[in-house]
């Protein structure tokens, strides 16, 4: 018996459970259905694979998308929270740190390390990778809700400003991407989707 | 307007639509519905930055990564197809090319031609990377059903020799898996969830 192996292959069925933890905002194609945390966590990686021109500063887009592969697995045990409710992501740090310790626990203690070194790198959002990786996860959804005539935003009745204020920094990974959500933004005002 | 960035964001919109596409394979934590392809794809990425060490020859772990990301965008106009289903599989071929041709031409044209060729060296299986990419498209599934009591091999009423014929090229990227694999097949077989 491998131990690496079966230690490996526990917390690669463990995370299957990132697959039922739902986010508040519905898959383009299936407007009946939130979108779950694990299929956003491949669209933002691949995005990451093809908009890495549009980071400020060269990244290793290869740890970039080892970040958004990993960013949301401590949602196994935390769960997803909104990202425009303040008061609950305050208690939600503690809570995703000791999912991180459990989950990354979980392997080998080498891989663990570095591999929860990796997850705190993109919540800490200093290194380019993290910046830009960050920029991404928060540009996705609100351009997933601008396809989906602002279907997230009007059930939270979200307002421009909540959403400039949380988003604004997307320009610290990509003053591009920054311009392009300002444009969404002030689309969605224009339409009634966000309140003036 | 930044035409290129416009014709990224285009397809990654579109890709949304990955999410809409169904697998055979029930997700573990929720036993009713069936795995689609955008989470699949998501967790046999993530699975690849877990196993790497068990691959048989030294790989680019992140050109496999970014294969595992992108192999199943195609189902997009393709479909899936059950790994059993021999006779869909031939025409399923012709259908994947085209909408690898639709998908990768909505990209810049630098852009598009060189992830089309990634995505090509996956589905040709003969360099290192794509051995190994293949290896853990073929194996996680399995793992997926022992786990989940042999759900899809019950389901499709599925014998050892199907499944040891699908499956044995994982030895190609990975003896270790493939051994892994042997041994879970014969567990399998054993609790009555494959026919022998």
């Amino acid at each position: 018996m491998n131990i690496r192996l079966e230690q490996q292959l526990a917390l690669i069925m463990e995370l299957d459970q990132l697959k039922s933890v739902l986010r508040r905002t519905r898959v383009l194609s299936d407007e009946m259905r939130l979108e779950n945390s694990a299929e956003h966590s491949w669209h933002v990686a691949l995005m990451a694979l093809l908009l890495e021109e549009h980071a400020n500063e060269p990244v290793d887009i290869s740890k970039v998308v080892k970040m958004l592969l990993l960013h949301d697995i401590v949602e196994i045990d935390a769960g997803d929270t909104f990202v425009y409710d303040t008061v609950a992501l305050q208690a939600q740090e503690e809570k995703e740190l000791a999912a991180a310790d459990r989950l990354f626990g979980m392997l080998p203690a080498d891989q663990g390390e570095a591999l929860k070194a990796v997850w705190l790198e993109f919540e800490q959002a200093e290194t380019a990778e993290a910046k830009f990786a960050k920029a991404l996860d928060r540009i996705i959804p609100m351009l997933m809700n601008y396809n989906n005539n602002g279907q997230s935003w009007l059930e939270h009745g979200v307002a421009k400003q909540q959403v400039v204020k949380v988003n604004q920094r997307i320009e610290q990974g990509s003053v591009i991407l920054w311009d392009k959500a300002m444009q969404v933004i002030d689309e969605a005002v224009a339409k009634g989707w966000l309140k003036p």
